[in-house]
């Protein structure tokens, strides 16, 4: 069932010294002690690196929050898995049985995870050299589209334009409170949207400000 | 009043190709346009890839968790402002005439965001290799320090050695409530400890599984 490690290697473009460490990157940790939990977690710190670099290089105009932004916008559970799913990865992750039966090598987490864990290989067999152009290659598609002007808009806009775009019901915000006096009055909103169960809040000095700190933090929520 | 950056440069053994790139390492928001944030987003990506990549090479017994919470004691605010003012850092930041009132050269956050700018403006200049090796002897002392055997402890241990370390009361662990059949119970736990005004909780199908996550979750809150 499971498919030849060097078939995927080939697939990635990778070639790889030692092999034995991209079999590694494959081995979830229900398949025994060599998995690829270690592995992972380089491969996340390499990747988060490569990826901010190459966004401080294409986009010399914007600021840290944005390049902040777009690289969790990029890198994440669920971008990750859909780049692991372009290639097939599924096909060749080294599963124990009980996750075999449950469709592990479907679940976004196993797959983002295993994706990491080949960079963080690719890492100690070849270098962060190595990683940086790989990363590049794999990413370019999604480094390609991103607009940044869109970026650069507020948060109650991009919270808008996303739920719009999912052809989904605009958020709703709700005054919880104000307090305070007249001259320093501090304003809590309520930010609800229909795709979320949770609710979030912002506070401010005035009430658009509150809103666009409530909405920030439903973008986040929505991200996680 | 302001020192000049080349002796920093010297202190710190580096050796800027473009000290214009160093000096903006050394300039706060206040100060202008020509400022750290950028540099600050860059270099918060290369010391985590950096410093995860010695935790790796260094205990190659470590699991991935304890490998991430050794990362997240090494790596942030309070620990960076340490080294800053190891430095004397805060003599040779550039700040807007407010921040400087206000003593802002003192501040953890600020000191934290100019060494990290300082590792970006050293990756723009003279790369990743330069950085590997600049980090690793920047954090020489607190890498050896480490002692793996306590990090491998569990989270209420790890919680009590803590508090006991700084003569503290040790924490309370209280029921907060039993909820579910006989054969499938789930426990929550509140942690509360006299150092810090939150408390945390944890659950789980045991009340000794919930006290760990409780723990576990006040360590967190105590390292951020």
């Amino acid at each position: 069932m499971i498919k030849k490690p060097e078939v995927l290697a080939k697939r990635l473009e990778l070639q790889f010294q030692d092999i034995s460490l991209f079999v590694q990157a494959l081995s979830h940790r229900s398949s025994g002690s060599r998995n690829n939990e270690r592995l992972e977690y380089l491969g996340d710190s390499v990747l988060g690196f490569v990826i901010a670099q190459r966004l401080y290089e294409l986009f010399p105009e914007a600021g840290e929050g944005v390049l902040s932004r777009l690289r969790a916008s990029l890198v994440n559970q669920t971008s990750l898995a859909e780049l692991a799913r372009q290639h097939q990865l599924g096909d060749y992750l080294i599963l124990g049985s009980g996750e075999l039966k449950s469709g592990g090598f479907r679940r976004d987490s196993i797959l983002s995870d295993a994706l990491e864990a080949i960079i963080g290989a690719l890492l100690l067999d070849q270098g962060v050299v190595a990683c940086q152009e790989w990363i590049s290659r794999l990413f370019a598609d999604k480094l390609a589209e991103i607009r940044l002007d869109s970026w650069n808009k507020d948060p109650k806009t991009r919270l808008q334009e996303l739920l719009q775009g999912r052809r989904k019901p605009l958020p709703v915000y709700e005054l919880l409170s104000m307090t305070g006096a007249d001259h320093a009055q501090t304003f809590e909103v309520k930010c609800t949207v229909s795709i979320h169960p949770q609710f979030t809040t912002g506070s401010g000095i005035s009430r658009k400000r509150a809103e666009q700190l409530a909405a920030e933090n439903m973008l986040s929520l929505l991200q996680s």
